[in-house]
This record gives C-alpha cells, structure tokens and sequence, in this order.
C-alpha cells in the first residue's frame, strides 16, 4: 500500500475541508479517491475544487461497496456517525469519524464494538489533541510528579456564534438534527480535552439555558458542576453566547496550580505538597512557598492535517493514532451527563442509564421544532476551532 | 464632639488591630476609650500595647452604660454580632461590626430593624470595599453603559488556611463557634462585593465540602452557581483547602467583558451590544469587534483605616459610609443560602425561609465537635485580607 485511498462521506462544512485537505495534499500519507453526498450542488463543489479524479456517489451503500477506498471519513451529522461507522467497519474499512462520536452512548458503544471486532483503524478528529499545550497539560499531570487533582476549571465561552450561524442549515441547533448545541457541536474539543487530561468525574450536575442568547432550541448556556473519585471536584461553563469569551482552564493540584489560558501554560510548583504541609506546619498563617515555572511547548499545532496524518500512518504502519476512535464515548458520555441532569433537575451519576437517555432525548426529538428552510451557507470555519 | 470615642468589644485577632489603629492615631477622626472582654490576658495585651487611657471592662452591660463612649466596634465571634449590636443600639451608642453580620438572617433582620429605629450610624468592616479596583468595576457597571451582566465568575481560592490556623482557637471552624467555615469567615468579603457589584441572585444551588482539606467539621471547600433575576448565571468557588489559589472575578455583560486580575482590571469593550450584533448580522461567523481599553484605578486601598475614617466622618458629619451595616445581611443571605442548598441537596429560591435556615444550622449546632482545648494563638493576619 503506498498511500492511503480516502473516501469522505458529508460534503457539509467540515467535509468540503477534508476534500481539499486531501487533495491538495496537506496529508502527505492519504490521497482522496471518493466522495458521497446526496447533494447536486455539493458533488458539483467537490468537481469544481479538486485537482485529482475523485469518485463521485450519491448512494452510501454503494460508497462503501467501492473496492478502491482503503478507509472513510465519516463526515456527517452527528446522529449518522455510529450506524456509518459500523457500516463502514462491516465493508472492511478504516475510519476516522468527526466528532462527536454520535448523539447518545448506546449506539457509540454498539459502534465501539463493532470497531474492536473489525480489527480495523478507528480514529476521531478531536483535533485539539495535537496542540503542545494540551499535550504538555496531560504529560504534567499523568507525570504524577504534581500529585493529585485537587480542582479543575474550565471557563470556554469562546465559541461565539451568532444567529445567521444557526440559521445556515436547517439541522444545527435542533434536537433532531444535532441532538445538542454547543456541548455537541463546539464543546466536544474540550469535554475530550478535558477527560484526556484530568480522567472521566463519577457525577455532574448542570445547569442548561435552551435557546438563551439564540432562537435556536438546543442549549447555548451551561454551567457544569462535577466530582471525581477522588473526592476533587469540576467546572465547566460553556457558551455560543458570549461575544467576547474566554478560554482558561486552571488546574489545582496537591503540588502545583496549572492555567491554560492564552495559548500557554503557567505553573506554579509549591515547595512541598499541601496537604503534607498543613499537616506538619506550625504557623497558622503559613503557606508553602510556589515558584513559578518555565514551560516550554514544543512542536507545531496541527490540528486536522495532524489527526489525519496519524491516521494514515496507524493504517499504513500501526503508527499510534491522535485520537482513538473508541475513546469518543468519554466526550459524549459527559455531555450526555449535563443534557441527563438539566432533563432530570437533579444530579447524574457516571456511567448513567443509556436507555433513559436515550428516551428523555428522543421525547424532545419526537416535538423538535423544524427550521423554516433556509439556505445552506457553506461558512468559513477557518480559525473558529478554538485552539487558542 | 472633637473625636468619636470608640469602645471595642472582643479583643481577638481583629479586636487587637482596631485597638492598635485606634491607639496610634490611624483614624484620625476616632480615638480608643474603652475596650471590653472577659479575658485577663487580653486585658493585659490592652494595657501592655496602648500609650492611652484605656477604660477595661469585663462585663458587657458595664461597657455599653459608659456615658464616656460614643460609638462601639463589635469584633466578638459571629454569632454575638447581632445581639451585641442591639444592646448598644439599645445603649444610645453608634456601631460598627466585623464581618459577617451575624451567622443567620433571622436574627440580623431584628439588628437592621433596631439599628433602624435607633438613628444611630450602623457601619459594617467589608474592608475591601475601600479597593479602588472594586470601586471601579462596580462604576463601571453600574454605569449602565456597558449593558446587562450575562454571567459572573469569581474563583476565590486565595484564602490558603492551615490545620494550624484551625487549632489556634476552640471556637474557629465549628457549628458553635462560628457557625460555618471558609464562608462565614473567609469569603465574607467576596460575597458582599459580588453582590455590591452585579446585585443579589435569586437562586442558589451549592456544593459544600465539610472537613475535605482540614480536620474541621465545617465547610472548607465551596462551589456555587446562582442565577440572577435577569437570566444571567454565576458561579462562585472558594476554599481554604488551595496554597497556591486564584483570586479572578470575571464579568461577562452584553458589551463588554471585565477581569479583575492580579490588582488590575481588563476591560474589553464591544463595538455594539451582543444580542443586537446576532439579530443583525448575517455572517455565519461574525463577531462584534472587542476593543481592550485602559482603566486608570484611582485612590489608595485604605482597608479597616478606610472604613474607621468614614464610619467616625458619619457619626461626626453625616458623609457616607463604606458600607451601611444592614447591607450586611446580603452576604450573609448568600452564604446562608449556599449553606441551606448544600443541608437539602437541593437549589434554594431567595428570600428563604429564615426559621428553616435557623433550624437547620441549630441542629449541627447540636452536635457540634467541641474542640480539644487549644491555646488561642495571637495569629498575624497582615497580608491576609485577600486586597490583592
């Protein structure tokens, strides 16, 4: 095999990238080979903007029937990734899904299980993973060097969307066609990000605004509260709401305090651990002393071109993947917890019942307002991921 | 009337600063008269560290009836503030009482209505409400001109206490004795400003941890999140338990953003108003422009001289003080409320039942863990206000 023959299913925002990042070469290990969409106008888009033949259908069974793609990406909306997935798993093919893994966890674990069984390459495009920022978080904590979590915070009110945002397509921001607002569609990076870095919590409790600062019937307000088996506790607060957000993640633990926050880390080290310290000082008033550190981020943010090039290289050489696919379900499975608790008005235990999510989801599936059609706007998402 | 004559009841940790201030001419327009408190050693510390005539009493109704005294400084533990009040309210005599106004609104709602009916001047010591920086931001926001707040966010975890701090009297940090932990009386401070800067909430629902960094049977790790009449959220976090904490308040409002920081204020302006900005603009991706502005903070951080000089200026003159007395009872409420969700596991409405409240801190109170007797340690709190 020399390079990696890709077909992408969506031609949507994210899909019409990955088409031009294929194309063009961006990844050096994959080549684009296929498409499918439905879509006239988007087969058209894709004929006019690549360079290199690529195989068109309409037809997914017939897409994953095509003997000349080695592996997909799965570039549709979030409710068709598990059933594409295992589609895709089930014709022999490699995959790399766009996140979120799916909608609700019972059908991602029946797609997680059909990935272990295929044997075959499964990633997910939680592109934020690349950034030396996190990558250096997660070292310095899982060093254990800093002791326990004691504390984490993340503030992410940066993914401001106006109105004309969630007027662009008729399926964003309803419980049918998304299943969720922004712990769907913006704040999966940082749910991943955040159990990649500081573990999965046992409870959440949430407080969610539905339609809060848009027309929209999803959430674009939340306020999160969690608690790890530790005994440390959580919160995340996110947004589409704020025009003028933030991004800072502050991490507590036994040895140091972390901030993330304008694209670098800033660590203060206390000279000994607290806990150790109030139990053997003698002042009361007295405090370990914290210096604060250098950190040096190493290595270039690349984003989606660095997920797929990992991705061709775990298919071509059983090189380790950026993200795997398997591991989406963390994600998913908090934002399920937050959507669990503001349905329910009380707090959740992880794991939950899948079932009863399922149902209290599809109860507001069944009554999801249809948008008024409105014109598919292809909208420029180039440096609106976050990664600051 | 040269001088307010000034007597000071409770000669404890803050009791002996006032009495130091007062001695030393600090508040030029307030001098010591008397002091009162039932200790013998403390009365010594009086005579030992004064220049002045000092009158000592041991005996309460003794020192209320001294006909040489204009005003009083209640600096007593928590609970007797309320019933201290009233008896020099009652006495003909001006007060000023530390923080937090007294350990449940019941019995607060009687001091404001006596202090009411008295006409005596009522100061309360919220000290850093005399922060330049505090000062500014509520100008800022009261303004008007900058829009409706949409979120508030104060991670005040700078208030690192050790187990040695908890051991140096009986009475820190029990249900008896203080009636609360890091909220009762650590954080008072931020809970009055949080409320003096973007007003009272109408819900509560907090997640107290009791004992969590300490051996104490209180509270000393705390996460609220409250919501405002106006469909804004909040989320306040404090603790004892963190030796390297944040103090960061951030402000989200339709035009602009604020963060007060390290001694500073971050002001970003938006060039229109959020929500007018999303109706009207039509790019899926558009944002209102921020501009950082400089804000120049005026005046000097006077503290505890700050609020003596006032309160002395009012009793003299009539000028306003930094902090009325009976605005006491909102950080207190906040702190009761916060208190009362965490009792009962669930989100409590404001006003809230004030008996309930009482009945419930009345039955730890029950119980309370009577400490092993400690030597009370005259600790030095300087620097540790949190004024930073």
């Amino acid at each position: 095999m020399g390079k990696v023959k890709v077909g992408i299913i969506g031609i949507g925002s994210m899909g019409k990238q990955y088409v031009l990042m294929l194309d063009q070469g961006q990844a050096a290990a994959a080549e684009l080979a296929a498409v499918c969409t439905a879509s006239e106008s988007r087969a058209q888009w894709v004929k006019d903007n690549t360079n290199n033949a690529v195989q068109i259908y309409h037809d997914a069974n017939d897409f994953f029937n095509d003997p000349e793609i080695d592996a997909v990406i799965i570039a549709r909306p979030h409710y068709d990734h598990p059933e594409l997935a295992m589609k895709a798993f089930a014709s022999g093919l490699h995959v790399l899904i766009e996140k979120p893994a799916g909608v609700y966890t019972k059908n991602v674990l029946e797609m997680n299980d059909a990935a272990k069984k295929s044997g075959k390459v499964f990633g997910i495009m939680y592109n934020q993973r690349t950034n030396p920022l996190y990558q250096k978080l997660r070292e310095l904590i899982h060093s254990g060097e800093i002791g326990e979590i004691k504390r984490t915070n993340w503030i992410v009110t940066h993914w401001y969307r106006p109105q004309s945002y969630y007027d662009s397509s008729k399926w964003r921001a309803t419980w049918e066609g998304e299943g969720g607002g922004v712990l769907l569609n913006q704040a999966p990076h940082q749910l991943d990000l955040w159990q990649w870095i500081c573990g999965m919590p046992k409870k959440v409790e949430a407080h969610l605004h539905y339609g809060k600062w848009h027309d929209i019937e999803v959430e674009d307000d939340v306020t999160a509260y969690v608690e790890y088996e530790n005994g440390a506790t959580g919160v995340f607060i996110t947004t589409t709401g704020d025009a003028c957000g933030t991004n800072r993640f502050e991490i507590q633990l036994d040895r140091a305090k972390i901030i993330a926050e304008y694209g670098k880390l800033s660590v203060w080290e206390l000279e000994m651990g607290e806990q150790e310290f109030s139990r053997t000082n003698k002042v009361p008033f007295g405090c370990p002393k914290a210096t604060q550190i250098e950190v040096e981020l190493d290595g270039k943010n690349e984003q989606h071109v660095g997920v797929l090039n990992a991705w061709a290289a775990a298919i071509l050489r059983g090189e380790p993947l950026v993200a795997d696919g398997r591991e989406g379900i963390n994600g998913l499975m908090l934002s399920n917890a937050m959507h669990l608790s503001s349905f329910l008005g009380r707090e959740v235990e992880l794991p939950f019942d899948e079932q009863l999510f399922k149902d209290e989801l599809m109860k507001r599936v069944a009554t999801s307002r249809r948008k008024a059609a409105s014109e598919a706007v292809f909208a420029d998402t180039s440096g609106t991921y976050g990664g600051k």
